[in-house]
């Protein structure tokens, strides 16, 4: 049986190497060396190929690379194929860095500061003690609760917004598109990690802007099709935000004549706030393998309901 | 008896309603309005006066509003006053918030993706994982201290250097001249917040730079005047140093002529990596002036031999 990855091939070579150091039972394959179709039992995938059903017919279960899967039309998808999205530490812990990049910035007001440099101007700015930054993560799962936990390290005065009710130590959790806009008004840095649904799609607009105090700062890491472009440029231009750090786009990569390249209150990134890592990522994939076999729950599995 | 305030009016204005508040017993003055020069016992300064004891002759301590004392010229004080540099948690908090941000900002390429955004290229890198990454600092007081701690919290491979031998935990200790070539030969990401003494002036130089692996990068958080500024720009031009994070200068603030403002290669603050908080420094301050009157060690107390 195969075990087929389909993404980026250069991280497919390290992958490869990993698996024939640490599984060389397993036949490991990457495409389009796909070998014989009806082999293939497990497909590891950034995105997956058209008719997946015709083309690998005795497909098992559907892997995605990413912590989302969002790239993939669940819809299209047989709907009694497993669809697991990567869940692993490395992934985890390159978001963490990422967010933890953008808060202190935000709050310790380096865009600005990038500004008075390359204008020779040496002014500082008063202190705001992190116990009075008030950061708020919009989704509360395994990435989110990571982001406030080393949040919280630092001071800041953190919550957390969900679908659904969670509890996470030393953070003010809301829940509910009702509780939505008492989590806007106490948060100074906002931090979207949300999934991306038919429900989240466009949430970050000029409605929401509004309802953040005013000079409030985005940090963008979940997906381009959150946000709306056009309410995120007006709410900068009215003072309403003041500074954004965006790591996703609608395309990406965004056309030359994208507003966000030449912005001068926001710092783009090319999706990077975490990668991952085909160390951690193997392991978890192989356990994963293990899991399905042993009849067990693979972690990460995807509720095809909920859409994530 | 006086206690006199000599630096920035606006934050002595906090000083004074906190000293109100806390201990209206004692008599809170702002330079230049010092009342009768030999009721003045303490004095709190960024530059104290010249010929000191001329001005106030019954001065008993002499208090830096900062966290060197560099700015002090130790040989014009009388030799019996006691001189102490603050040593209280907002000036810590700022300083870990600075040097985390710094170093999540270089391990994850920010400065290099700063620059491919202004040239709408899109393009991201491989990531290393912390534990990969050598971050090393020059001086272990309670700065240096604290900002090994938080980064350990990220994973990072932590070393520290300091003159005599410290024990931190989770960090491999360096000391002394002897050691520094190992130590800057293990470290990828360098963070100076040595004291400025005799001995550390000018440190930060040619062959200090060739000590460090190639494409290494600074973080420069001590004082503008342990750094040759040629040496740096001339480390960053041969590729020995890739990128340069400084927040302090010689002089501050420097001519808009000097090469630090344009310089692709350089993030600079304008000494921002911590200041005093009044909130904070006024308790240290109340508690210094409890243990002088009872005849206690004060914090942060200065060996003049040593210089900090």
């Amino acid at each position: 049986m195969t075990f087929l990855y389909k993404a980026d091939p250069a991280r497919g070579a390290v992958w490869r190497q990993l698996f024939t150091q640490k599984a060389p039972q397993r036949e490991f394959r990457i495409w389009p060396d796909i070998g014989d179709p009806e082999k293939v039992r497990f497909l590891a995938a950034w995105e997956p190929p058209q008719d997946i059903k015709k083309t690998f017919p005795n497909l098992e279960v559907l892997f995605s690379i990413a912590a989302g899967v969002d790239q993939f039309d669940l819809s299209l998808l047989p709907p009694e194929l497993p669809v697991v999205r990567m869940v692993e530490p490395g992934l985890v812990n390159g978001m963490v860095e990422y967010a933890c990049f953008a808060v202190l910035g935000l709050h310790r007001n380096m865009p600005l500061y990038q500004r008075q440099q390359r204008a020779a101007r040496w002014q500082a700015l008063p202190v705001m003690p992190a116990a009075q930054r008030r950061v708020g993560v919009l989704g509360l799962g395994s990435l989110g609760q990571a982001v406030l936990a080393q949040l919280r390290t630092f001071g800041f005065d953190c919550a957390g917004w969900s679908r659904s009710q969670r509890h996470v130590e030393g953070v003010q959790c809301f829940a509910g598109q009702d509780s939505l806009p008492d989590f806007l008004a106490r948060t100074d840095i906002l931090i979207c990690l949300l999934p991306l649904t038919p429900e989240t799609r466009g949430m970050l607009n000029h409605r929401f802007f509004a309802g953040l105090p005013q000079g409030a700062a985005l940090v963008h890491v979940g997906r381009g099709q959150h946000l709306v472009t056009d309410d995120l440029l007006g709410a900068l231009a009215s003072g309403q935000l003041s500074e954004a750090v965006i790591d996703v786009c609608d395309p990406e990569p965004p056309p030359a004549s994208h507003p966000f390249w030449q912005h001068p209150n926001i710092w783009l990134t090319p999706h990077i706030g975490s990668m991952t890592q085909p160390e951690s990522a193997v392991d978890v994939m192989l356990d994963n393998l293990r899991r399905y076999e042993a009849g067990e729950t693979m972690t990460g599995l995807v509720d095809r309901t909920r859409g994530y």
